[in-house]
Protein backbone atom coordinates (compact mmCIF):
# COMPACT_ATOMS: atom_id res chain seq x y z
CA UNK A 1 0.00 0.00 0.00
CA UNK A 2 1.48 3.33 -0.98
CA UNK A 3 2.07 5.51 2.18
CA UNK A 4 -0.69 8.11 2.77
CA UNK A 5 0.98 11.23 4.38
CA UNK A 6 -1.64 13.77 5.75
CA UNK A 7 -0.05 17.51 4.95
CA UNK A 8 -2.46 19.24 7.26
CA UNK A 9 -1.34 16.88 10.29
CA UNK A 10 2.09 17.54 9.55
CA UNK A 11 1.92 21.26 9.19
CA UNK A 12 0.49 21.38 12.53
CA UNK A 13 2.93 19.56 14.09
CA UNK A 14 5.58 21.70 13.02
CA UNK A 15 3.56 24.93 13.91
CA UNK A 16 3.42 23.41 17.39
CA UNK A 17 6.95 22.76 17.93
CA UNK A 18 8.27 25.82 16.46
CA UNK A 19 5.67 27.90 18.76
CA UNK A 20 7.39 25.51 21.68
CA UNK A 21 10.63 26.87 20.38
CA UNK A 22 9.74 29.79 19.55
CA UNK A 23 8.10 30.81 23.09
CA UNK A 24 11.11 29.10 25.05
CA UNK A 25 13.94 30.65 22.99
CA UNK A 26 12.63 33.58 20.95
CA UNK A 27 12.01 33.84 17.56
CA UNK A 28 15.57 35.37 16.08
CA UNK A 29 18.06 32.78 17.03
CA UNK A 30 15.99 29.63 16.11
CA UNK A 31 17.33 27.87 13.26
CA UNK A 32 15.88 25.96 10.86
CA UNK A 33 17.83 22.67 12.22
CA UNK A 34 16.51 23.61 15.63
CA UNK A 35 12.90 23.28 14.44
CA UNK A 36 13.28 19.89 12.46
CA UNK A 37 15.08 18.22 15.53
CA UNK A 38 11.94 20.01 18.04
CA UNK A 39 9.45 18.62 15.52
CA UNK A 40 12.00 15.28 14.99
CA UNK A 41 11.20 15.68 11.04
CA UNK A 42 14.38 16.05 8.39
CA UNK A 43 15.05 19.55 7.95
CA UNK A 44 13.92 19.01 4.26
CA UNK A 45 10.77 18.26 5.43
CA UNK A 46 10.07 21.81 7.06
CA UNK A 47 11.16 23.75 4.52
CA UNK A 48 8.62 22.12 2.00
CA UNK A 49 5.79 23.07 4.50
CA UNK A 50 7.65 26.20 5.84
CA UNK A 51 9.98 27.74 2.81
CA UNK A 52 11.21 30.69 5.45
CA UNK A 53 11.34 31.46 9.04
CA UNK A 54 8.65 33.96 8.42
CA UNK A 55 6.29 31.94 7.56
CA UNK A 56 7.13 29.73 10.69
CA UNK A 57 6.52 32.87 12.98
CA UNK A 58 3.64 33.08 11.31
CA UNK A 59 2.48 29.56 11.83
CA UNK A 60 3.65 30.10 15.64
CA UNK A 61 1.11 33.48 15.93
CA UNK A 62 -1.61 31.73 14.11
CA UNK A 63 -1.71 28.52 16.40
CA UNK A 64 -1.32 31.24 19.52
CA UNK A 65 -4.05 32.89 18.43
CA UNK A 66 -6.07 29.69 17.37
CA UNK A 67 -6.00 28.49 20.90
CA UNK A 68 -6.39 31.38 22.46
CA UNK A 69 -9.60 32.05 20.68
CA UNK A 70 -10.84 29.07 21.43
CA UNK A 71 -10.61 29.48 24.74
CA UNK A 72 -12.25 32.66 24.24
CA UNK A 73 -15.43 30.96 22.62
CA UNK A 74 -15.42 28.88 25.93
CA UNK A 75 -15.21 31.56 28.68
CA UNK A 76 -18.11 33.56 27.07
CA UNK A 77 -20.17 30.70 26.20
CA UNK A 78 -23.49 32.03 27.29
CA UNK A 79 -22.56 35.88 28.14
CA UNK A 80 -23.51 38.68 26.26
CA UNK A 81 -22.55 42.67 26.28
CA UNK A 82 -19.73 43.77 29.21
CA UNK A 83 -19.31 40.58 31.20
CA UNK A 84 -18.37 39.04 27.78
CA UNK A 85 -16.44 41.50 26.62
CA UNK A 86 -14.24 41.32 30.23
CA UNK A 87 -14.02 37.50 29.70
CA UNK A 88 -12.36 38.09 26.41
CA UNK A 89 -9.87 40.71 27.38
CA UNK A 90 -8.58 38.58 30.49
CA UNK A 91 -8.05 35.29 28.08
CA UNK A 92 -6.40 37.73 25.86
CA UNK A 93 -4.31 40.05 28.41
CA UNK A 94 -1.34 38.35 29.04
CA UNK A 95 -1.58 37.05 32.64
CA UNK A 96 0.96 33.96 33.35
CA UNK A 97 4.46 32.79 32.38
CA UNK A 98 2.10 31.49 29.10
CA UNK A 99 1.19 34.86 28.34
CA UNK A 100 4.07 36.68 28.74
CA UNK A 101 6.10 33.88 26.61
CA UNK A 102 3.18 33.93 23.82
CA UNK A 103 3.63 38.00 24.04
CA UNK A 104 7.26 37.28 22.80
CA UNK A 105 6.09 35.77 20.03
CA UNK A 106 3.18 38.35 19.24
CA UNK A 107 6.02 41.00 19.08
CA UNK A 108 8.05 39.25 17.24
CA UNK A 109 5.58 38.74 14.62
CA UNK A 110 3.98 42.46 14.93
CA UNK A 111 7.43 43.34 13.90
CA UNK A 112 7.67 41.35 10.87
CA UNK A 113 3.95 42.53 9.89
CA UNK A 114 5.03 46.11 9.80
CA UNK A 115 7.78 45.38 7.23
CA UNK A 116 6.34 42.82 4.87
CA UNK A 117 2.31 43.73 3.63
CA UNK A 118 1.53 40.22 3.06
CA UNK A 119 2.59 38.93 6.70
CA UNK A 120 -0.06 42.40 7.98
CA UNK A 121 -2.72 41.47 6.07
CA UNK A 122 -2.75 38.23 8.02
CA UNK A 123 -2.60 40.37 11.00
CA UNK A 124 -5.23 42.41 10.52
CA UNK A 125 -7.40 39.69 9.66
CA UNK A 126 -7.52 38.04 12.72
CA UNK A 127 -7.39 41.61 14.22
CA UNK A 128 -9.84 42.75 13.25
CA UNK A 129 -11.97 39.63 13.81
CA UNK A 130 -11.73 40.37 17.33
CA UNK A 131 -12.13 43.60 16.87
CA UNK A 132 -15.84 42.94 15.69
CA UNK A 133 -16.65 40.62 18.57
CA UNK A 134 -15.50 43.63 20.87
CA UNK A 135 -18.03 45.68 18.81
CA UNK A 136 -20.79 43.10 18.78
CA UNK A 137 -20.29 43.03 23.17
CA UNK A 138 -20.39 46.73 23.17
CA UNK A 139 -23.56 47.05 20.75
CA UNK A 140 -25.38 44.15 23.37
CA UNK A 141 -23.70 47.02 26.19
CA UNK A 142 -25.66 49.87 24.45
CA UNK A 143 -29.07 47.54 23.90
CA UNK A 144 -29.50 46.55 27.63
CA UNK A 145 -28.21 50.36 29.12
CA UNK A 146 -25.23 49.33 30.39
CA UNK A 147 -22.96 51.99 28.47
CA UNK A 148 -23.01 55.32 29.54
CA UNK A 149 -24.69 57.62 26.94
CA UNK A 150 -23.53 59.67 24.25
CA UNK A 151 -20.24 56.84 24.17
CA UNK A 152 -18.49 55.98 21.14
CA UNK A 153 -18.38 52.47 20.04
CA UNK A 154 -15.75 52.92 17.75
CA UNK A 155 -13.30 54.49 20.43
CA UNK A 156 -14.28 51.90 22.94
CA UNK A 157 -13.33 49.38 20.65
CA UNK A 158 -10.10 51.18 19.73
CA UNK A 159 -9.47 52.19 23.16
CA UNK A 160 -9.42 48.20 24.19
CA UNK A 161 -7.27 47.20 21.42
CA UNK A 162 -4.75 49.64 22.11
CA UNK A 163 -4.80 48.40 25.66
CA UNK A 164 -4.88 44.79 25.41
CA UNK A 165 -2.23 45.29 22.49
CA UNK A 166 0.19 47.22 25.03
CA UNK A 167 0.30 45.01 27.97
CA UNK A 168 1.50 42.77 25.34
CA UNK A 169 4.16 44.48 25.07
CA UNK A 170 4.54 45.33 28.81
CA UNK A 171 4.69 41.88 29.62
CA UNK A 172 7.44 41.03 27.42
CA UNK A 173 9.33 43.51 27.77
CA UNK A 174 8.67 44.89 31.92
CA UNK A 175 7.32 41.55 33.37
CA UNK A 176 7.88 43.10 36.82
CA UNK A 177 5.11 46.08 35.79
CA UNK A 178 2.21 43.68 34.25
CA UNK A 179 1.72 41.93 37.43
CA UNK A 180 -2.05 40.70 37.33
CA UNK A 181 -3.84 43.15 39.75
CA UNK A 182 -1.79 45.90 37.50
CA UNK A 183 -3.57 44.43 34.41
CA UNK A 184 -6.54 43.84 36.41
CA UNK A 185 -7.30 47.47 37.57
CA UNK A 186 -6.28 49.28 33.69
CA UNK A 187 -8.75 47.11 32.16
CA UNK A 188 -11.18 48.03 35.15
CA UNK A 189 -10.24 51.32 34.92
CA UNK A 190 -11.35 51.07 30.71
CA UNK A 191 -13.96 49.43 31.22
CA UNK A 192 -15.27 52.57 33.58
CA UNK A 193 -14.73 54.95 30.76
CA UNK A 194 -17.93 53.78 28.75
CA UNK A 195 -19.64 52.01 31.13
CA UNK A 196 -22.46 53.50 32.50
CA UNK A 197 -22.14 53.99 36.11
CA UNK A 198 -23.85 51.49 38.89
CA UNK A 199 -23.28 48.57 35.87
CA UNK A 200 -20.82 46.60 37.86
CA UNK A 201 -19.06 45.81 34.58
CA UNK A 202 -16.12 43.94 35.64
CA UNK A 203 -18.12 41.95 38.13
CA UNK A 204 -17.34 40.76 41.50
CA UNK A 205 -14.90 38.06 40.67
CA UNK B 1 48.91 68.00 11.15
CA UNK B 2 47.03 64.56 12.13
CA UNK B 3 43.52 63.96 10.90
CA UNK B 4 41.03 64.34 14.35
CA UNK B 5 38.58 62.04 14.17
CA UNK B 6 35.04 63.24 16.12
CA UNK B 7 33.96 59.51 17.08
CA UNK B 8 30.80 60.91 18.74
CA UNK B 9 30.12 62.73 15.90
CA UNK B 10 30.15 59.60 13.37
CA UNK B 11 28.35 57.81 15.75
CA UNK B 12 25.55 60.50 15.44
CA UNK B 13 25.65 60.73 11.62
CA UNK B 14 25.32 56.47 11.23
CA UNK B 15 22.87 56.58 13.67
CA UNK B 16 20.91 59.59 12.05
CA UNK B 17 21.16 57.29 8.58
CA UNK B 18 19.99 54.01 9.64
CA UNK B 19 17.04 55.76 11.61
CA UNK B 20 16.34 56.94 8.19
CA UNK B 21 16.88 53.81 6.08
CA UNK B 22 14.82 51.75 8.82
CA UNK B 23 11.49 54.43 8.81
CA UNK B 24 12.13 54.14 5.15
CA UNK B 25 12.24 50.50 4.33
CA UNK B 26 12.36 48.70 7.61
CA UNK B 27 14.60 46.75 10.09
CA UNK B 28 14.80 43.10 8.63
CA UNK B 29 15.55 43.93 4.79
CA UNK B 30 18.37 46.70 5.13
CA UNK B 31 21.65 45.35 4.73
CA UNK B 32 24.87 46.99 6.22
CA UNK B 33 25.84 48.05 2.72
CA UNK B 34 22.91 50.06 2.39
CA UNK B 35 23.58 51.80 6.00
CA UNK B 36 27.22 52.93 4.59
CA UNK B 37 25.90 54.15 1.21
CA UNK B 38 23.42 55.82 2.84
CA UNK B 39 25.82 57.26 5.78
CA UNK B 40 28.21 57.82 2.66
CA UNK B 41 30.90 55.81 4.63
CA UNK B 42 32.96 52.78 4.10
CA UNK B 43 31.34 49.44 5.07
CA UNK B 44 34.26 49.11 7.08
CA UNK B 45 33.18 52.46 9.24
CA UNK B 46 30.01 51.63 10.15
CA UNK B 47 31.55 47.98 11.81
CA UNK B 48 33.55 49.85 13.32
CA UNK B 49 31.10 52.05 15.95
CA UNK B 50 28.17 49.18 15.14
CA UNK B 51 29.42 45.42 15.31
CA UNK B 52 25.84 44.17 14.55
CA UNK B 53 22.53 45.10 13.23
CA UNK B 54 20.66 45.08 16.90
CA UNK B 55 23.44 47.50 17.66
CA UNK B 56 22.60 49.39 14.90
CA UNK B 57 18.39 48.99 15.53
CA UNK B 58 19.18 50.34 18.84
CA UNK B 59 20.74 53.50 17.39
CA UNK B 60 17.74 54.06 15.59
CA UNK B 61 15.46 53.73 18.48
CA UNK B 62 17.60 55.80 20.87
CA UNK B 63 17.83 58.37 17.72
CA UNK B 64 13.71 58.40 17.79
CA UNK B 65 13.34 58.62 21.70
CA UNK B 66 16.01 61.51 22.04
CA UNK B 67 14.24 63.49 19.15
CA UNK B 68 10.68 62.87 21.28
CA UNK B 69 11.66 63.63 24.42
CA UNK B 70 13.19 66.66 22.93
CA UNK B 71 10.52 67.67 21.92
CA UNK B 72 7.76 66.27 24.99
CA UNK B 73 10.32 69.08 26.93
CA UNK B 74 9.63 71.92 24.84
CA UNK B 75 5.72 71.01 24.96
CA UNK B 76 5.46 70.69 28.71
CA UNK B 77 7.59 73.85 29.41
CA UNK B 78 5.82 75.72 32.07
CA UNK B 79 3.03 72.92 32.07
CA UNK B 80 2.40 70.49 35.36
CA UNK B 81 -0.46 68.13 36.12
CA UNK B 82 -2.73 66.91 33.48
CA UNK B 83 -2.09 69.57 30.78
CA UNK B 84 1.78 68.38 31.33
CA UNK B 85 0.76 64.84 30.84
CA UNK B 86 -1.84 65.56 28.17
CA UNK B 87 1.00 67.27 26.25
CA UNK B 88 3.72 64.28 26.83
CA UNK B 89 0.93 61.55 25.44
CA UNK B 90 -0.04 63.83 23.01
CA UNK B 91 3.90 63.60 21.59
CA UNK B 92 4.27 60.24 22.13
CA UNK B 93 1.29 59.25 20.59
CA UNK B 94 1.70 58.42 16.44
CA UNK B 95 -0.19 61.01 14.41
CA UNK B 96 1.23 61.55 11.24
CA UNK B 97 3.27 59.60 8.57
CA UNK B 98 6.42 60.18 11.00
CA UNK B 99 4.73 58.26 13.77
CA UNK B 100 3.85 55.57 11.64
CA UNK B 101 7.25 55.04 10.46
CA UNK B 102 8.84 55.56 13.55
CA UNK B 103 6.22 52.85 15.36
CA UNK B 104 7.96 50.10 12.77
CA UNK B 105 11.52 51.09 14.33
CA UNK B 106 9.80 51.05 18.01
CA UNK B 107 8.42 47.60 16.94
CA UNK B 108 11.01 45.92 15.32
CA UNK B 109 13.06 47.40 18.65
CA UNK B 110 10.46 45.46 21.05
CA UNK B 111 10.67 42.03 19.47
CA UNK B 112 14.71 42.37 19.88
CA UNK B 113 14.28 43.70 23.35
CA UNK B 114 12.23 40.88 24.09
CA UNK B 115 14.91 38.07 23.11
CA UNK B 116 18.00 39.88 24.32
CA UNK B 117 18.48 40.75 27.94
CA UNK B 118 21.02 43.71 27.11
CA UNK B 119 18.44 45.36 24.66
CA UNK B 120 15.61 44.68 27.18
CA UNK B 121 17.79 46.53 29.36
CA UNK B 122 18.24 50.08 27.48
CA UNK B 123 14.25 49.58 26.62
CA UNK B 124 13.77 49.25 30.33
CA UNK B 125 15.80 52.26 31.16
CA UNK B 126 14.57 54.64 28.83
CA UNK B 127 10.83 53.73 29.17
CA UNK B 128 10.90 53.89 32.89
CA UNK B 129 12.00 57.46 32.53
CA UNK B 130 9.12 58.65 30.90
CA UNK B 131 6.98 56.38 33.30
CA UNK B 132 8.77 58.61 35.91
CA UNK B 133 7.31 61.31 34.57
CA UNK B 134 3.49 60.27 34.28
CA UNK B 135 4.27 59.71 37.80
CA UNK B 136 4.99 63.27 38.44
CA UNK B 137 2.31 64.63 36.47
CA UNK B 138 -0.51 62.28 38.15
CA UNK B 139 1.12 63.28 41.49
CA UNK B 140 0.62 66.88 40.91
CA UNK B 141 -2.60 66.37 39.48
CA UNK B 142 -3.61 64.50 42.85
CA UNK B 143 -1.78 67.70 44.97
CA UNK B 144 -4.13 70.10 42.49
CA UNK B 145 -6.80 67.89 43.51
CA UNK B 146 -7.34 67.03 39.88
CA UNK B 147 -7.80 63.70 39.79
CA UNK B 148 -10.77 61.30 41.35
CA UNK B 149 -11.17 60.47 44.75
CA UNK B 150 -9.31 57.15 45.23
CA UNK B 151 -7.21 56.99 42.11
CA UNK B 152 -4.49 54.45 42.34
CA UNK B 153 -1.73 56.23 40.41
CA UNK B 154 0.59 52.73 39.74
CA UNK B 155 -2.67 51.54 37.78
CA UNK B 156 -2.66 54.96 36.14
CA UNK B 157 0.79 55.05 35.38
CA UNK B 158 0.75 51.64 33.71
CA UNK B 159 -2.95 52.13 31.90
CA UNK B 160 -1.75 55.65 29.97
CA UNK B 161 1.68 53.56 28.79
CA UNK B 162 -0.11 50.56 27.90
CA UNK B 163 -2.34 52.77 25.55
CA UNK B 164 0.50 55.04 24.37
CA UNK B 165 2.61 51.68 23.35
CA UNK B 166 -0.77 50.14 22.04
CA UNK B 167 -1.68 52.98 19.43
CA UNK B 168 2.44 52.27 18.19
CA UNK B 169 1.42 49.01 17.29
CA UNK B 170 -2.02 49.98 15.74
CA UNK B 171 0.01 52.92 13.77
CA UNK B 172 2.44 50.22 12.76
CA UNK B 173 0.02 47.52 11.51
CA UNK B 174 -3.69 49.32 11.24
CA UNK B 175 -3.00 52.72 10.26
CA UNK B 176 -6.84 52.74 8.92
CA UNK B 177 -7.31 52.65 12.54
CA UNK B 178 -5.12 54.93 13.98
CA UNK B 179 -6.70 57.97 12.67
CA UNK B 180 -6.22 61.16 14.79
CA UNK B 181 -9.49 61.61 15.80
CA UNK B 182 -9.80 58.04 17.59
CA UNK B 183 -6.50 57.98 18.99
CA UNK B 184 -7.21 61.24 20.64
CA UNK B 185 -10.98 59.96 21.44
CA UNK B 186 -8.84 56.74 23.35
CA UNK B 187 -6.68 59.14 25.19
CA UNK B 188 -9.51 61.04 26.18
CA UNK B 189 -11.09 58.18 27.30
CA UNK B 190 -8.11 57.15 29.71
CA UNK B 191 -8.34 60.38 31.29
CA UNK B 192 -11.59 59.98 31.73
CA UNK B 193 -11.00 57.09 34.29
CA UNK B 194 -8.46 58.88 36.58
CA UNK B 195 -9.22 62.92 36.01
CA UNK B 196 -11.47 64.85 38.61
CA UNK B 197 -15.18 65.25 36.82
CA UNK B 198 -15.22 68.88 36.22
CA UNK B 199 -11.48 68.99 35.79
CA UNK B 200 -11.51 69.52 32.37
CA UNK B 201 -8.36 67.49 31.66
CA UNK B 202 -8.13 67.24 28.14
CA UNK B 203 -8.68 70.79 27.61
CA UNK B 204 -9.99 72.66 25.06
CA UNK B 205 -8.27 72.35 22.04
Amino acid sequence: MPKIVDHEERRNHIADAVTRLVMRSGFESVTMREIAAEAGYAHGAIARYFPNKQSLLTAAFLKLYQEADARIMERVDGLRGLPALKEMCLEILPFDEHGINAAKVVLAFWSYASQDEEIRLIHERHNMRWRSFFRQYLLEAKHDGALKEGVDIDTAVADIAARNAGWQMTAALLPHIATAPVIEASLAAGFESFAASGSNPMGNA
